[in-house]
């Protein structure tokens, strides 16, 4: 399953997610040389994202409660061969930027400002490495250059972008162009059309050896850094280094209007919804059913497990979704286990955990009393972990062989 | 009010809607011609959406139950200056097409079949307005060529481009570049990256004057057909017409990919609720009511009206969000009659109408048994009307001056 889950390229991984398998693809995938040089990243986060019609900066627009920076920051810090992210903001915004930080526990970075152009702050980002008695900003072999606006963007690529980077000097990921590119004249007539076929976007990530990018933009002219953009132009023309290009996937796109708001909300809350875990206790009817919901559920990524205790910390941390199955009788304790867990270790901080408590009566004894009783309690349950962003809901199946 | 909303280019206007405006913008506004010869459009839907993931070709992907290629035809037909619609679809849609008409009700679509290309769809589409005995295409004289997954094409874009291409001979929406285009190497290195500035995307619509666009079809090359994907080249090189380029909003971005059908609906909804429609009645309290609710929902465009009645339908047309007003001890009627309008007019087939009933208690008076059986008769009321798509709410406000 988990291998499934680490192959699968069409839907991005969960961005604020810390997935199991991710600290194992990097290490023990084969025909990947693990990366065993010290590699950083630099966030340009100084746009006004005035193509939106906005009034925050697009990074700082929020998808389901958390700025879009954050998914981003989060991509690059479940990676364990990835060290510091220089994020490079406006000066006015910084507070803000420390507030996120904080916010969403990001512990890998480290806040800059930048400069009026988009070159300019990317100077910026790599010249923290240079300060040698920072210890947060080691000099890095190969910097990742990414957009803080692309939060989808997944290990597999930035593995092939970091380790082509080291080997040619530079490396970025490309797409096939969706429109035909065509010239104009000045008076705004068609001059002559592009052919598609030989053409690339230019997309992020771009990969560099830290000493490439960094002597590119200590050689380039004020023209560059006022009105260029593309990093991979800069080490071609300074350092004579032709990027290796890489396709990466469609996620990759940038959030540029207020629709890819929306559009960026749909593939997380799709991909939240791809998972979940089953804790099907020691019961067989309980094992059954939840073999029989596992294979039903077959649109989704699912985990069976025994029960919620810390061993499994592993497949609880995984999903956001949960089905405890328990048989009738049986009280709540496995659930208000599981809720203590999440609380410790802050789980429901960004999205909410749904929990679907599921009773099972195989028998024909029916206390009506006990079981007003047990409602009663879930439902103060409920009402209580929904605080914590724990939904709680329970079914109860009444069932003879 | 209505001239700000013809105007605005943030939002594109609500597709599936006929404005009372649109009639007006063709023939009064200042600058802008009328358009006094016959026009119309080819609409190539033969795709089969690959990069979507999805079974369905994109274009008949639905959203809010409506499939894509219904919002793009009610682009044009709500248009009184554009004749046909020639709708070009792989043989195996055909009917599914078929039914997309007479369930949406439009009444100027042509289905005709495609060829194995976009340019052999194209042309198909042309081809249809060459059989003289057919009196449902006759021969425009400029002919406007769009995709069938660009449902918010504007009126505003669509008359320059007709009068762009009546004058020109060829003419075609343009946006700036988003990504850097580069050119690369046969071994997948960057050759050299374009100078973004110069460069356009070439978007839909394109506007052709029919003589042309049909000659550079019938003049082209096999290789043409099969490889080729733009028109404007085309009426370039056989026709030796350089076309008009003009600059569209972003809302003319082509759905693509799954995540692009989110963004189009997020779009639709938020145009959807930024109108609303207050009938105030004819009491001096619920008038002052409407004039407050007026100003503070002044983020919406807003229209009182007196009554619900025949004379006010095109303010009832405009919107599908109502809010009537009334005091105390006056019945339903008034929204009776609204519901029956709507019935009538078939308003809310496409999209759920709101109706908020607000009943206004100014006296200190209220008889508790008639208030229960007014609501119980109002529940009764909007169970009803909502197998009708009409969604009924009734709030009461006791306030005493």
């Amino acid at each position: 399953m988990q291998q499934e889950r680490c192959s699968s390229s069409d839907r991005p991984l969960d961005p604020g997610c810390v997935l199991a398998c991710d600290a194992e693809r990097s290490a023990d995938r084969p025909g990947c040389a693990p990366v065993d040089f010290p590699v950083a990243v630099v966030l340009p986060a100084g746009g006004s994202g005035e193509r939106m019609g906005l009034p925050a900066p697009k990074q700082f627009c929020t998808i389901l409660n958390r700025p879009l920076i954050s998914y981003t920051i989060q991509a690059f810090e479940r990676l364990p061969w990835i060290g510091t992210v220089v994020v490079v903001v406006a000066k006015e915004n910084h507070d803000l930027m420390l507030n996120i930080v904080q916010k969403f526990n990001h512990t890998k970075v480290n806040v800059v400002h930048g400069g009026t152009t988009r070159h300019r702050s990317i100077f910026s980002g790599l010249q923290a490495f240079c300060n040698t008695s920072n210890s947060l900003t080691p000099k890095p072999k190969v910097v990742i250059i990414h957009d803080a606006v692309r939060p989808f963007v997944e290990e597999d690529l930035l593995l092939k972008i970091t380790l082509a980077a080291k080997e040619q000097g530079a490396s970025g990921a490309i797409r096939p162009l969706v429109s035909t590119v065509i010239a104009t004249t000045s008076e705004g007539y068609l001059d002559h059309s592009l052919e598609r076929a030989k053409y690339r976007a230019s997309e992020m990530p771009q990969g560099f050896l830290y000493d490439v990018i960094f002597q590119a933009y200590q050689r380039c002219s004020e023209l560059d850094f006022e009105f260029g953009s593309e990093c991979l132009h800069l080490a071609l023309q300074y350092c004579g280094v032709n990027a290796k290009l890489i396709e990466g996937p469609p996620t990759l796109w940038k959030v540029t209007y207020k629709r890819d708001l929306a559009a960026a909300e749909a593939i997380i809350k799709e991909t939240l919804s791809m998972s979940a875990c089953i804790i099907a206790g020691a019961e067989a009817e309980a094992t059954e059913l939840a073999k029989t919901l596992q294979k039903n559920l077959n649109m989704m990524e699912t985990d069976v497990i025994p029960c919620a205790k810390e061993s499994n910390a592993g497949y609880l941390s995984k999903t956001r979704n949960f089905i405890h199955l328990s048989m009738t009788g049986s009280n709540s304790l496995g659930v208000l286990e599981m809720v203590k867990h999440f609380e410790d270790t802050d789980h429901a901080r960004l999205y909410p955990v749904v929990i679907v408590w599921v009773q099972l009566n195989m028998t024909k004894q029916s206390v009506d009393s006990q079981k007003t009783d047990e409602l009663t309690a879930f439902r103060i349950l409920a009402s209580e972990v929904i605080q914590g962003n724990v939904l709680l809901y329970g079914i109860q199946i009444e069932h003879t062989k």
